[in-house]
């Protein structure tokens, strides 16, 4: 599968390209700089030991791709969804970006903003927002924490499918409109990082056996 | 130590109980009525089968014991609280209770809300919301499930201590503020419960070693 990671030249994103290069999958890394795309997946490539990066402008990396993750950042995510919805059209898109300071819970999540940006013709849901970039890129690890998933039915499943080719359990946690929770939960994880003096916690949900 | 679970008749509270009394606890079951609280007190022991619970009117409760848990519900928990203030003075109260439904993050959680209620000589932390009452009755399995403490520091880490007698262990997640999400975490939990089919879905925190 090919999976385009818009912004993906920040740690998140780079932890999952990682992932799911490691699960064998094709990862197009985006960036709003074709060149600075380049260099990370350049970056990756060297990591990783193996020519399985590749890097574009956010544009091309999501019409080459099948599937689509946006770790763009909240500022402006909005206008470079907008910009490339032909390119997204008919593709899941699963949005890890987050609001910061978490906000009240009636102003929509971003992930609801990212839906709005691309309209009904892209399945949109969120997750990985909870998830800590330092477990991601520690490959030789498996990952213990889940991915909270917030979306419709099918869109969420997909999104859980194509998650577990990069060793990740995603977890349906409702619609979309949950993302409004699962934003706030970074506040948490904060505040228990700083706690805890980690850079690594994350979320494993029990009890589902 | 003496623990007084104000409310103590619901699911959670009897939880809490079996957990306790496991770790050699004495647990005193409080109910807006005495004989209530007796009789679930004696369901308890039969099933327990040592004679380790007592009830109480929830003032009785709180007055007998050196920690206090509010497993109230949200409907009229602040009266109660308000009413035993002097019972409760100088004393840890974890408070388990949650607004439902969760609503706008600029409105106080119910933890919050007890804080006002019994006033600055209790220390109020939030504990236990996303806990499962299936799994806390399940004694025979450990708890996989850790418990989101919000609370300043010290009562926090009393807390902790506490809870980690009847086997659970506490992750500190910030504040008494915070028990906003971790309250806004339970529509969550319902939804991931409903959508795998158990009642026994909690949250471990994960990656802080």
């Amino acid at each position: 599968m090919k999976i385009a990671i818009l912004g993906g030249t920040g740690k998140e994103g780079k932890g999952l390209a990682l992932r799911w290069a490691q699960g064998g999958e094709e990862v197009l890394i985006g960036s709003r700089e074709q060149s600075k795309a380049e260099r990370i997946a350049g970056e990756l490539n060297e990591r990783y030991g193996k020519e399985v990066f590749r890097g574009f402008d956010n544009r091309t990396a999501a019409a080459e791709a099948e599937v689509v993750v946006s770790t763009l950042p909240h500022q402006g995510h909005r206008d470079i969804l907008e910009n490339i919805r032909p390119e997204l059209e008919g593709k899941l898109l699963m949005a890890a970006t987050v609001i910061w300071p978490p906000g009240p819970m009636d102003r929509q999540s971003a992930a609801e903003e990212a839906q709005t940006a691309v309209g009904d013709q892209v399945r949109v849901v969120a997750a990985f927002q909870t998830v800590s970039a330092l477990a991601l890129q520690a490959i030789d690890e498996e990952m213990e924490e889940d991915v909270l998933v917030c979306g419709e039915g099918e869109a969420a499943e997909e999104a859980i499918q194509c998650m577990s080719k990069g060793g990740l359990r995603g977890i349906k946690a409702g619609p979309l409109k949950h993302a409004r929770i699962v934003e706030a939960i970074t506040a948490l994880m904060l505040k228990i990082n700083k706690g805890y003096g980690v850079k690594s916690a994350g979320i494993r949900i029990t009890g589902l056996d």
